[in-house]
């Protein structure tokens, strides 16, 4: 039966909208695992997808903190266990008892009493206050000279994604309001502007001086646009870098300070990977700030780091020196509270794991070994995993691979591809002779003439230790 | 310190963008909260910030779904307190069988094995195989000659709002895109209008007829719009009704759905309240339908009905005859499909908990009676709470209240306020007074020169049964 119904004009903006995460390498893999075939998702930075473990510590509040009737149970069973030796269990099958007390604590300070009511917009203040707290310590202003968190701009959000949205909705006032993003950089920046109407404006790392950029080459890119009539209102930086794994040193972090100072742009800096950090040395723009003026909103996640946490749609936005804006009496934080209040809040369980991300167990508490040894296992083993992948490459014709820095991937550059071939057919290519799933260059930007992919190190050891032979196999036969 | 920064130009639509319910009266409420006044909220529909607890079967599952490792401790538990008397536990300790196998049958379907993974965009594919045979058995489509649901046409959302915000972002295609909305409406709606930077067009339901419309009252508001150069897209539908709580008849229903045949409209329907009706009966937009093609947008959620799992941002869209697109081979699906995919995901407790909602568990099961028993407790009690506000309100000069029919509010009218005063004055006093958080009718529209409020009654009847005389006295003061 064919429609009767005219076809509608919708948004433009979304209809020309791309996420290349979840674009047509990812469908194909899709149709190819319907068929099937074994997919191997490295498209997307989704650890749990490939085998790696929750920490224990942190489901076990949850999932006390979900029940909270199973608390008192906790606390008898732990008892009989200890005096009597009739029950058919281990030590190991109990939860430790700071975790009783950690859910305890938690069930008491949300304000509803559970994780069932709607909390304030910006999300329970208990929450943010050790988001705060979280952020202080980390920086250590008391000693750096910095200004203290504020729980009252920190916002929690449904993964880092909807802050970031929240900004990028709030600075594009018209369609020549530009902002500027690195290339390669993740699409959801490219996807962001693009919906709320805005201009891209790129800026291009330098990829032979392992992706540096300093303030000369920022003003390039923003000089560029002006002349073009852009009105540049700020500045995204992603660090440690997705897609190239670059970790920005102190001194970049400055030049991009100095520089949204001199032309008043805000900062945008997505922070998610600050755990991810194989070399150097991870700084925050929030400390290289210290007491200076620049807005900065930055952003962290549970879906990264050792948590991986992606399911559960967990982060926030922490906002400093808030801009006034033009006629009105409101300020930034104001109309980003104005934003999260019609999505309601975040997610509870969301809140939780951030709340648990904020405040790991502390030394001497029954959990913090394991904690400490699980998370410890988690980042050797990606950095174990980036290791192999890396060491693949050397293995292949004219791919070079800057990295591993940070964050969870590599971007490795494809130097040697047949004629009339992008890194999308060598991408598509590979995932149907391999059952890899990557993502190619073009879904990042990429420097004209170039070509690279994206792969996320996440799948196990042993599962790289079968499937890189058959890449290097693939990519011999593919350069020819 | 001055802060130097010049002022930003922001997004008007966002400057512009209203969102009572958690407005000026929201943030007073606060406010005096903090000054350690006892506030009740009664100004948004949040069943667990009251007291109602969540169900015993949804949590149970949940929580070992979060924490897999203590399912076969559970089992061991059980075995162990059936053969012994050791254990200084009652059998209500202990969670039911079908809870375990449930939460089995949850991890082995999620596709990553758990919580903890990103999941499909539009979530994963069980749960929405669940809610379409959630919707087939609803709506009984086999006897009724209807179109079995699709689970490709069906997305996972974080609760209602953010399918409503996909489908209007998507709708509004130029500034003069209208969307028809009722009046009073839920202000989610005027705000996702005006953040897509549509137009609104209001048409008013007849309070004096219990809120009734028929087509002639929809034409009349399209002529009007239509006659002032606006482009009407789709008409939401609020049903039950917010704040209004009408339920509407099938007429009315058939009516909206003639209406946008006849002007090639796409209906947004909310249907969140559907399982909250004390009188007539819940008849969905999906049946009435029937094998018709008009587009058809309906919403449904976790966080209503007797779930009220407001905080896990749980819900889903479900869509009949998705429109094509002018200038794309795309159809409404593929795009609603593209923005999901740039939240990820929805979050995964809250995809559980809408599994949970669309497989309730069956007859003869363990967990059977105990989930009926609070399921009637629940909605009986809401009722009661409900005639209990409604009785108060006949000893109040000049109150007139329809309902209590549907959903979980009532809206009064007030036809008696001092001179020079509004419903806005009302309800800041009665809040500065009682510690009544309600939102004024202004903040859902209301016909001009009428007043009116929106209460939740939810708050628990002892509650109630201390601050109804106290309202009546303020209102007898206030009314003067």
């Amino acid at each position: 039966m064919v429609s009767t119904l005219p076809a509608f004009a919708v948004n433009r903006n979304i209809l020309e909208m791309e996420y290349a995460v979840r674009g047509p390498i990812p469908r194909r893999a899709a149709q190819l695992e319907n068929q099937g075939m074994k997919i191997i998702p490295c498209h997307i930075g989704n650890p749990q997808a490939l085998g790696q473990s929750p920490l224990a510590y942190v489901r076990q509040v949850l999932s006390l903190v979900e029940d909270p009737s199973k608390i008192a149970r906790e606390r008898v069973l732990k008892t009989v266990f200890e005096e009597t030796s009739l029950i058919d269990l281990r030590e190991s099958d109990f939860v430790p008892d700071d975790v009783i007390s950690i859910s305890e604590h938690i069930l008491k300070r949300i304000k509803a009493g559970g994780t069932g009511a709607y909390t304030e917009s910006k999300g329970e203040r208990f929450i943010r206050e050790a988001v705060a707290e979280f952020i202080n310590k980390r920086d250590d202003f008391e000693n750096s000279g910095g200004v203290n968190a504020d729980p009252e701009k920190i916002f929690l959000t449904s993964g880092a994604s909807e802050g970031v949205k929240y900004v990028i909705d709030l600075l594009v006032a018209q369609d020549n309001d530009g902002i500027m993003i690195p290339i390669p950089q993740y699409p959801l920046y490219s996807a962001s502007i693009k919906k709320a109407g805005g201009v891209q404006v790129n800026y291009y790392p330098d990829e032979d001086s392992s992706w540096a950029f300093d303030q000369e080459l920022l003003e390039e890119s923003l000089t560029k646009a002006r002349n073009n009539g852009i009105n540049i209102k700020g500045i995204v930086v992603i660090n440690p870098g997705n897609p190239t794994g670059a970790v920005l040193s102190e001194k970049s972090i400055r030049a991009v300070i100095q520089f949204a100072k001199e032309y008043q742009l805000v900062i945008i800096a997505d922070e998610v990977y600050q755990e991810n950090v194989y070399a150097g040395k991870f700084v925050s723009f929030a400390k290289v700030l210290g007491a200076d003026e620049v807005p900065l909103f930055s952003m962290h996640s549970i879906s990264k780091g050792f948590y991986g946490e992606c399911g559960h749609r967990g982060g926030y936005l922490e906002v400093r020196n808030p801009p006034k804006i033009q006629g009105s009496a409101l300020d930034f934080v104001d109309l980003l509270t104005k934003q999260a209040s019609v999505s309601l809040c975040a997610n509870t369980a969301g809140q939780v794991l951030t709340y648990l991300m904020a405040t790991p167990p502390v030394e001497g508490s029954e959990s913090h070994r394991q904690f400490v040894r699980e998370k410890e296992k988690i980042l050797n083993d990606l950095e174990a995993k980036a290791t192999m992948i890396k060491d693949a490459f050397t293995q292949m014709e004219g791919v070079e691979c800057f990295g591993k820095i940070g964050a969870m991937y590599l971007f490795p550059r494809l130097k040697v591809l047949p004629t009339g071939k992008t890194d999308f057919d060598y991408c598509m290519a590979l995932l149907e002779s391999t059952g890899l799933c990557t993502v190619n260059g073009g879904g990042f930007g990429q420097k004209e003439g170039t070509n690279h992919l994206r792969i996320a190190f996440l799948p196990p050891q042993e599962l790289l230790s079968q499937v890189l032979p058959e890449w290097i196999e693939f990519h011999k036969n593919y350069v020819g």
